[in-house]
């Protein structure tokens, strides 16, 4: 095994160093982040630090962290007070990359996506992606630590393709095609392993049962 | 299209709308986290929401969920002030899920899972893990909008195969095993797409050339 303690990381290379702890972390869910300024223009990032940060009410957390993510998409946030999470498929993964280059004008015309209004959301969407989430900013806080600032949004609406959504709420990102990511710059497709039971002392965790129809 | 907006959330049953949302956000990791309590007692329990906070200095973050993760882990870490992270491989998933039931002694032993101490580190690692990193606990925040804390770790060591860690600072987490994870219970392998060049708005995003040596 490789072992490299804390003394070792300040004498590391700095993109060797980036690399390692963008990636030692484990598999992260890898989107497009969709909102548009006060005088219309346009602008998608790829975000890889998007969580669950509550189901009632139904929170998502966001990290941009200062120094490596465009702040177009904080700005934008916090002029207008929504935007939109878009899942990013195999399909338009160059595309979607090719995103967090410093564009001048709207990363949608720049990388040939399209944008896409609902109803409900001021923010746009990418038409491209089959998981679209619509949120309003809850709020941000800035981490004293390192200034990464963490931002917070309400779900307002949701997005599923109709044979992605099981029975029992489950979204199947696998059928969406959505990928994961390591790293800075590594994208993965996944393979169902298994879905478990919920686990007690006295089961032995077996295979849920597929729960395949699409009721809400 | 699926369409559930903001509104329909109250109305669905509890369990629809936990795996709803857990699992909307996007593939996640999925670790064993480690900790320790003053008595001498270990305790293991599963975390899918740890993410990259700073490459330097080299901060991680785990959030910790007031109501469905097991309290002890974060006891543990505010008594001993250390904590393990171990990547969670297909050979003992089925053991990984089972250490979320409510046991009431160590993990480790009622789910067949092997402690594994370093020098440097108080807090037990899982020796079946092929990635695991060592962390102090640098501080905790309670996050007023839903009481979830936020734990922020530094990290004190890192262990990696040697065959998984690139020239480049890149940790092989397909070749080291490491599944991803979505919603509360499903579990995924990966397969790689693609690593993708730095992208700049003259050049199209092209495919990485690999760096497979393990030079530190």
């Amino acid at each position: 095994m490789e072992h490299i303690i804390a003394a070792d990381l300040p004498n590391l290379e700095q993109g060797y160093r980036r690399n390692l702890i963008n990636s030692i972390t484990g598999f992260k869910s890898v989107s497009l982040v969709g909102t548009i300024n006060r005088s219309g223009i346009t602008n998608l990032a790829v975000f890889s630090q998007i969580f669950h940060l509550g189901a009632d009410p139904a929170l998502i957390g966001v990290l941009v962290r200062p120094q490596t993510t465009p702040r177009h998409t904080l700005m934008n946030m916090e002029e207008t007070g929504y935007f939109t999470i878009n899942h990013i498929r195999q399909d338009f993964l160059y595309q979607a990359h090719h995103t967090s280059a410093r564009w001048d004008h709207s990363e949608f015309h720049a990388c040939r996506l399209t944008p896409w209004y609902s109803k409900g959301m001021k923010a746009p969407y990418v038409a491209e992606a089959n998981i679209r989430i619509g949120l309003q900013l809850a709020e941000t806080q800035t981490l004293a630590i390192n200034k990464t600032v963490l931002v917070i949004g309400a779900i307002e609406e949701i997005w599923v393709p109709e044979n992605c959504l099981g029975a029992d709420g489950f979204v199947d990102l696998e059928e969406a095609g959505s990928l994961t990511c390591s790293g800075l710059d590594s994208y993965h497709s996944t393979k169902k392993v298994a879905r478990l039971t919920y686990a007690k002392p006295a089961n032995i965790p077996r295979l849920l049962k597929p729960q395949l129809s699409t009721e809400v």
